[in-house]
């Protein structure tokens, strides 16, 4: 093999300097490369926006004296420009990658490409802000070629390693950089076929690649380069440098590969981030038996526990733990097999917690039984895990209360309050569709297609799914009789989405493999039919649906709360969340209300830590019993006289009502909507039911059937609704009034307090709020005059149309509080039907129109520019104007924090939400209070991270 | 009868007193009271918002020496105080009332209340800022009493006289003021049913009133006064000044009442603007042959033909005339009767017209040989009057040509275009039933219910008048053969109203007193049954239908310009409007384009002074022929390349459509939407029409009842529409770019300039726009190249969603237009569906939520402060982007003028509203140009009156 003496020198500059000529002279001036080693470092852990976290926390574990082998980082600055300068790059960088391939080499002492000594060879890895699948992950052994082999055999002597290390670059760097990959029509990989054709060629049999002799390896190099040569059309490149300039340009493509591009959407990174690029001295797990590789988290990320936890190989490279060619063993079995890496291994774990002061993620290797790390960052966790987490760390003083309740993420709260599935149980059961996870938690049970049904069985004791193609507010009973709900059709935000969130039940929406057959009463799910009263099992945490029954359990949390269960309430995982909400509580500036339309909501929310009712849907009431009739007779009078006889029969139920809820309050405030929706929604629509109601209240069917077809919209969402009821029709809005003042009046004068806030729905003008708040005050007057006795209330309004934000200066000359309705507002200020968004919402997300559902997380540039108006516009007229929010957004940790910005008095949300509610306002107090005095705790962080630093020094004297 | 010595003084202030105390400081120093007589006044013409329009005019009559009966106007100030403090008046108010009285005394030389000599009498009359039916309007002879009635008689010798006075007065009064008015179940007012039995009783028969004596009128004095004592309690007040207070009190509160509510209402006027009240020292019409009272326009009003014009009726007092018991005679006759007041009149008339600059409306009273005017205003015109009288105007150098403009009503000018009914036939006509006015013009033809039958009719040459429930584009033949449209349903900007109004047809919508059976082909109306071919004729101005045929005629306009007759050319009508539209072109700044579909409507509009196409909905080109079965091809289509084969076949009728557009444009811009309508607006919905598609496109009749079915939607409006259709399917996109850029080409190819602006409908987000420009620059690419040439176009969007108009800095980045799409920007901003919002309209009317349909006239505040923001915005980020509006309110006068300030580029229209919009816009530059160098003017007027007032004095003088 012929050898050159040289080593390797930077030959193929000329695509680069040609490339970069436009901005050549500003860009000398930038520092694209950062490099680490031997205790320094250009960068630390708190560049992850222009280093990668990888990079970044390379950086740090270096300067905190950690083993970590030599690198540099290449920018994300570099990415940007890349995408930015039709995938180039900058004219200096070369001269600085170059400075940093030297630094290595001296820290190393070897040299990159160098065909006589050990050669620098060096693992080439992508490194974006936050971790991201999809990405081009790793390189390794890069520097060899037919040269550098030779030297790598000669240095180590151990031919078989390196042309082992050959044959893995070969292969890793045809596949992911040169796209020597599966094509169309092939089954298996092609360098995968060549090993295979190569065994069974000369061994007639399929062996462990381990079995495989020096000769063999370099048989396959061969084999591998003739493979690339056929499939590219080049050979493979034989210059180091060539090497890394192709690896690093496969990272940076990668950013944009399909998958990686989906992943980003999913979580909401913009592309704008650009990934990084790590080159980093090799060291070797794969050398012999004192050698080996591992990833580890330094405490339980699943529940918690604190104990090492991971998995660990010898005699490996990295990338085989996480392969799954050999089956690694538990990291603690380390202990005994290298005792020295794995204490050292013990002190790295308490210098990484004690610096990052976090649950960490890592990945080492014993080179002949010294330890390297490779990388950390902080561990993935479950939401039971981030709990116990947090909650030992402070017992530890590791993080500050504070800190503890930032490391909860709000938005996987619900999770803990969920019901589970018997994981076992989950493992054999066949899932049969997918929907949206609109209701988290499990529920098995069997299903019913109407709610009438669905609550029969459920009063004979049965467990029920409620299984619809949509429902609506008549499928009231059924749902409140169900444990879950399936739906066919509809998003996140749909009917059954909504009252699901509202009543914590478990719930799928938009299942499209469903097919439901009313008339024959079954549910075709994936071709397997299931009749009314088969078990269907759904996790609304996943929008998962399985065939069956499968076994659940309730949370502590829930039962402890709710049912107040005393076993429950001794439970850690109880006590840890008493103890996160007590925090949240002290760190919160912004209330957490509820939506709540019955005392027994308004029980829980308040036992949730509710402190209010931001919403009180009146006409939710009106579909209980008895009383949907007398609705129907108020639509269907013809006269003033016949409506208000109506509404005479409905105002003690809804006295009772809100009675109930003054009661269970307790002196908190209620937010009361006036009757909002559209009449027609109130009004059978099927030939039978109206044949029904005409019975009962004897009214033609005819005359039934023509107010059914009066009141038919083309646009119900912008029509007859809202305060144009309560216009249209004053006595609506009176009786209402009447019955909320009345019940306050009695609650009152048991001495307890009430606080009612009444709020006109729908208002865009101040006349429209003027006309029905003339109303509620009089009644008022009337009502405490009658009752005598006084009590303080207040009358708002809902702005959720555009024209009630832009004029919301008018609107509060009367108006004494606001509450957005953000549903109706981004409806109305997107021009967006939200129960016909799923039409179009699939292309919207693909092409990144929607970053986020504007219904699940609020549309902060549009909807939010609409409520800032509303609330610079409010105040102008009334400074201490209340302010709150009512929306569905209210329960969304992203739009809970927006609110908090906004400055908002409260958020509202379906009683089940309020502790993630809290603890997303608690958050965004605590972030906004961090970012006040900055300066202050950055120092603090560089005093408490020298100590770390000399602990981690001893560690790496030792080796 | 007991006579008291002394004059009436100021008896009762005490309840002014009281109710004044509050803010009486600085009342003190305000002028509530105004004087005029004898060549001076306080007050002026110009103080109408103050004055009211009678009492800034009688002050301006007085200053230029014209023979005006002094008095003071209480002003409208007074009557905003008199609601904003429960109807009690400023303490200082009676003072400067005295002051009046004494300045009238003075004048007159004799003294209010007086019982010894000639007393004073005077007349109270409202006068709100614009005329106003439905106010009190006038009592005359104030001032009379038991003893001042008997002085009266004594100083003019006619006790009979006196006594007329006195019993008129007291039936005015007791009518007016204190309310004894017909009561409910009563046939007759009371005061005549006490006339009516004193004659019977006296003479056993109906006489005249003048044939009644002294001693009855004394009588009837007595009874009239025993009845008001009778209705309300109290005697007949005594006391000139409690008259006079009374009076007062009357006017302020028929400011409130109901009539003067619906009016303003009606006519948009403020409430805020409140009424003044006129005290005027009487003349007397009515004391012999030599005295009279008339009312006149100084030129014919109907026509506009410069005559004096009016009637008049000899020893009559004011309200004779108008009251209608006395038939007047053309005031003409006067010359003969009363030469020489006639001739001082015919003076004033010429003073005031080259005065006011404008013909006037005037009334007057001769008492024994002596002229006095009582009253001047602009008077009232017919759109053909206001058109000659400002041509002739011009041309007698009274007035300049841009005064000229602004005298021609914006909003009445379609009245010339449009074809009305022979005068006669509509008095004998019935009027069956009422509607709104939605496309103005008559219209009679024989009726047919749908749009196959009515194109068939219209085929074989009849007169079609098509009726339907409401229409939808699969109308769109019917409405097209159709002379005129009537809709049972639907508002002014209903389907059926807006194409009437684009295509400049006549049309009813909303007629609800319609009944429809499709089955039986039967409309009935008021009791009465038409079957299809039966006649009925509408009057699209009036909104009236009418049974059975009624003559039309066509506009000399519309036929000059559209059918290009050469005898309507050479009519004075057809001149004037040329000449208007060229003094238009001079003035304005913005364009004024066309919302046409094609190139005949494109031809229209130009030929009216279009300066482009604004909108070009290219759905509607879908309807027309075998091209809906391409287009439910391609909506049936369930994979792309079924959908491209579709397309394909739509193509080349699109591109047919464009190149007939853009040649009729000969190189005007036209913009062009691309598709927004949601698909299933596209589909067949009942059961036969789907079974003939299924047979016409060979597709299952299942799959198109599911198509249908999935493409339902709850809101329409704000769903699978505009860009989201583009964005699901790039492919319709790129065909209809295609389509746009091939018409192009092959128009450029024949030296024809074309400058197409494609539009991408419903944007919201910037990626939206980015997402379909990137498609249409692309095609627009290909074409130019495949075809070999170059043009010029835009890519732009339409602003119709809020958050559009909230990020519009953002869309601007890429869109080169905006277009407000302010049909749909309304729904969305004020949440209200257009097609449902007949269910509120009214009580929102009712109530002054609404001052005007907001659809109709842009709702400046919600809608057009989103506009403002959208102007404000995209001009941030690309200051040179052309800004247009293309919505309904295009062709509104108010929302033209609206644009104008917002400084828009155009408005667009439809074809038949050019004129209108052209009108309005030259008026707004004219209104903007005159109030920027505000002074110069003002001064220019002012040494303009002195003439008049000099010619005027000699008319006082000859007296």
């Amino acid at each position: 093999m012929a050898t050159k003496k040289k080593a390797a020198k930077p030959a193929a500059k000329k695509s680069v300097k040609k490339a970069a000529k436009p901005a050549a002279s500003t860009e000398k001036k930038i520092k694209y490369v950062y490099t680490w080693g031997n205790g320094k470092a250009d960068g630390n852990g708190s560049m992850k926006a222009l280093l990668g976290g990888k990079g970044a926390n390379l950086a740090e574990m270096t300067r905190i004296g950690l083993p970590v082998p030599p690198g540099f980082t290449i920018t994300t600055e570099v990415c940007t420009y890349f995408y930015g300068h039709k995938k180039t790059y900058p004219a200096v960088l070369q001269a600085q990658m170059e400075s940093g391939v030297r630094n290595m080499e001296k820290i190393m002492g070897c040299k990159f490409g160098d065909a006589k000594g050990m050669p620098l060879l060096v693992a080439v890895r992508s490194g974006a802000r936050d971790s991201m699948p999809g990405m081009m992950d790793t390189i390794l052994n890069l520097g060899l070629n037919d040269q550098t082999v030779l030297s790598l055999a000669a240095a180590t002597k151990n031919e078989r390693f390196a042309w082992d290390c050959y044959r893995r670059f070969i292969q890793m760097y045809g596949d992911v950089v040169l796209g020597v990959q599966k094509a169309e029509g092939e089954d298996h990989e092609p360098f995968e076929v060549v090993i295979e054709g190569f065994k069974h060629e000369k061994y007639g049999k399929d062996l462990v690649d381990s079995d495989l002799t020096a000769e063999d390896q370099q048989e396959l190099v061969k084999r591998f380069k003739a493979l690339v040569k056929q499939r590219t059309g080049k050979g493979f490149p034989n210059d180091p440098w060539d090497q890394l300039r192709g690896a690093a340009g496969a990272v940076f493509g990668s950013w944009m590969n399909d998958r990686a591009i989906v992943y980003r959407r999913k979580y909401n990174i913009p592309a704008e981030w650009g990934t990084a690029v790590n080159v980093q001295a090799m060291v070797y797990g794969n050398t012999g038996d004192t050698s080996g590789s591992g990833v580890a988290f330094t405490r339980n990320p699943a529940n918690g526990v604190n104990e090492f936890y991971g998995e660990f190989l010898v005699n490996a490279q990295g990338e085989d733990v996480v392969a799954g060619v050999r089956t690694p063993e538990p990291v603690a079995l380390m202990k005994k097999a290298m005792p020295k890496p794995f204490a050292e291994l013990m002190k790295v774990r308490t210098i990484l917690e004690k610096h990052f002061k976090d649950v960490q993620d890592v990945e080492f290797t014993v080179q002949e039984g010294k330890l390297f790390m490779l990388q950390t960052r902080n561990g993935k966790r479950t939401a039971a895990a981030a709990l116990k987490f947090s909650m030992d760390m402070v017992k530890e003083k590791l993080i500050d209360w504070k800190t503890a309740v930032l490391r909860n993420p709000a938005d996987q709260l619900d999770q803990l309050l969920a019901p589970i599935f018997d994981l076992a149980e989950v493992k054999k059961a066949k899932e049969l569709a997918k929907g949206l996870p609109a209701g988290p938690g499990a529920a098995s049970g069997k299903i019913y297609l109407n709610a009438d049904r669905a609550a029969a069985a459920a009063e004979k004791g049965e467990v029920v799914l409620l299984v619809r193609n949509e429902t609506s507010p008549e499928d009231l009973r059924g749902m409140i009789a169900a444990e879950g709900i399936l739906t066919a059709k509809g998003g996140v935000s749909s009917h059954a989405a909504l009252v699901a969130r509202q009543m914590g039940k478990v719930c799928i929406c938009g299942a499209s493999a469903v097919e439901i057959d009313y008339d024959k009463k079954t549910v075709t799910v994936s071709g397997q039919v299931f009749k009314e009263g088969d078990y269907l099992s759904i996790d609304g945490t996943s929008g998962t649906v399985y065939g069956g029954q499968l076994k659940t359990a309730p949370s502590e949390i829930i039962t402890g709360i709710v049912s107040n269960d005393k076993a429950a309430q001794k439970t850690e995982k109880f006590k840890s969340f008493l103890q996160l909400m007590k925090w949240c509580e002290q760190a919160t500036k912004m209330g957490v209300r509820t939506n709540a339309d019955t005392p027994e909501q308004t029980r829980i929310a308040v036992a949730f830590g509710a402190t209010g009712i931001g919403l009180t849907r009146t006409e939710h009431m009106f579909f209980e019993g008895d009383r949907i009739d007398a609705m129907r007779e108020m639509i269907l009078a013809t006269t003033l006289e016949a409506r208000k006889a109506a509404l005479a029969k409905l105002l003690p139920y809804q006295r009772e009502d809100f009675t109930g809820i003054f009661t269970t309050l307790k002196g908190l405030p209620a937010t009361i909507r006036l009757l909002d929706p559209p009449l027609h929604e109130f009004l059978p629509h099927s030939k039978e039911q109206q044949l029904d109601l005409s019975k009962k209240i004897n009214v033609p069917v005819e005359k039934i059937i023509q107010r059914v077809h009066d009141l038919h919209e083309f646009n119900p969402m912008l029509g007859h609704r809202g305060c144009r009821l309560g216009i249209a029709y004053p006595e609506i809005t009176e009786m209402q009034a009447r019955a909320i003042f009345e019940a306050a009046a009695d609650v009152a004068k048991k001495k307890i307090k009430v606080k009612p806030e009444v709020m006109i729905p729908l208002v865009g003008f101040q006349k429209e709020f003027d006309l029905q708040a003339e109303i509620v005050h009089r009644v008022a007057k009337e009502v405490m005059s009658e009752k005598k006795v006084k009590f303080d209330y207040q009358v708002g309004t809902m702005i959720e149309v555009p024209r009630g934000a832009l004029t919301a200066d008018e609107i509060a000359k009367g108006a004494e509080f606001f509450s957005f309705g953000t549903n109706d507002l981004t409806q109305t200020a997107l021009g967006v039907s939200r129960d016909d968004m799923g039409a179009f919402l699939m292309p919207y997300i693909e092409n990144e129109v929607f970053k986020k559902n504007p219904f699940a997380t609020l549309d902060a540039t549009g909807v939010g520019q609409l409520m800032e108006t509303a609330v610079a516009k409010g105040r102008s007229t009334r400074p201490n104007i209340k302010l709150g929010i009512c929306g569905e957004h209210g329960g969304d940790p992203d739009s809970v924090k927006f609110c908090h910005t906004l400055g908002l008095n409260y958020v509202s949300c379906s009683p089940y939400r309020v502790p993630v509610a809290r603890l997303a306002a608690a958050q965004a107090a605590i972030e906004e209070a961090a970012k006040a005095p900055a300066a202050k705790p950055a120092k603090k962080a560089a005093k408490k991270a020298a100590p770390a630093k000399k602990a981690a020094k001893k560690v790496a004297k030792k080796k």
